[in-house]
């Protein structure tokens, strides 16, 4: 990451998005990848294991975030709350990518393999979620209830904040359906 | 489905699950299958199209038992309500299968391009309960929300339901989930 290579992983990432839209996934090669953002496929290892990561990195760092704030809610904070908390984390985690995220996301639904690798990345996300809960001392059941609900309105957040005429940010369409999901709970 | 072949489903079923727990799914052939039950390949292939279905039959009748019954739901009922009663249907559907379930989770838990196919049918069912609802008059937002959710119940009480030493019925945890989730969602 030295000077002579200024924001690599972000020319990375933008060459392998434009390759993988126009080629499909399987047909690039790191090499294309490296060449389209004038760099070495040395470099490109420098910054990502293998290809797929190109993709996936940074979503254990937006785990961690999430983690991080559901434990840092107030001590008095309900576990639906705290997952409030974990959701704000995530829309600050990132930031302004959507338009990446858009280009990610049609790159991902075209191929079995990174959807299989996405819903992994999910499954883990409930996982930590719900340790996190559990450390929070909320009842086993209770945390796992709550991580999948906060994982799933994550999800559908998410699928929300990408699509093409969507302008409100991650944080508002989140806490909008978490707020829905109360109300509709409340309704029995 | 002659006399001459009683229960030749419950036969097949059973067969193929032994096989697949001795020798793993890919190693399994539909004629060891047939051979095992004491019938033939071509008895398999009238009551299957193929060896995965052993496995998947009777999810797309699950899921129109499920859609069927968030129908009927009384006019006066919520999208929570409705869906409750979506739940009820699935443990009417699935009865005595327990021990079914168990064996078959174990099979699919162990094979990548099962678990994708298991998801796969989830997604599905989410869909047909989002279309359910919003033929009830519930906001698409709601709809979509809520049939989220009921999916998720139902993944999880499914999942608890299968543990080796649960003894509930699936109806008692999914209703005790749901209304978990409905108190944790009032706390906000």
């Amino acid at each position: 990451m030295g000077r002579w290579e200024p924001d690599a992983v972000g020319r990375l990432r933008a060459a392998a998005l434009e390759l993988f839209a126009e080629h499909g996934y399987e047909q690039t090669t790191v090499a294309d990848i490296a060449e389209r953002a004038g760099l070495t496929a040395r470099t490109f290892f420098r910054h990502f294991p293998d290809k797929k990561e190109v993709l996936f990195q940074g979503s254990d760092g937006l785990q961690q975030a999430m983690v991080d704030a559901l434990l840092a809610a107030p001590a008095g904070a309900g576990a639906m709350q705290a997952m409030a908390e974990a959701l704000r984390a995530a829309a600050a985690y990132f930031g302004d990518i959507r338009e990446f995220a858009r280009r990610r996301r049609d790159v991902i639904a075209a191929n079995a393999v990174l959807r299989e690798r996405e819903l992994s990345k999910l499954a883990a996300l409930a996982r930590a979620l719900e340790q996190g809960l559990r450390e929070r001392g909320i009842d086993p059941t209770d945390a796992l209830l709550v991580a999948e609900a906060g994982t799933m309105v994550f999800r559908v957040a998410f699928e929300q904040w990408v699509a093409r005429r969507e302008r409100r940010g991650f944080d508002a369409i989140a806490q909008d359906l978490l707020w829905r999901l109360g109300g509709l709970s409340r309704e029995r």
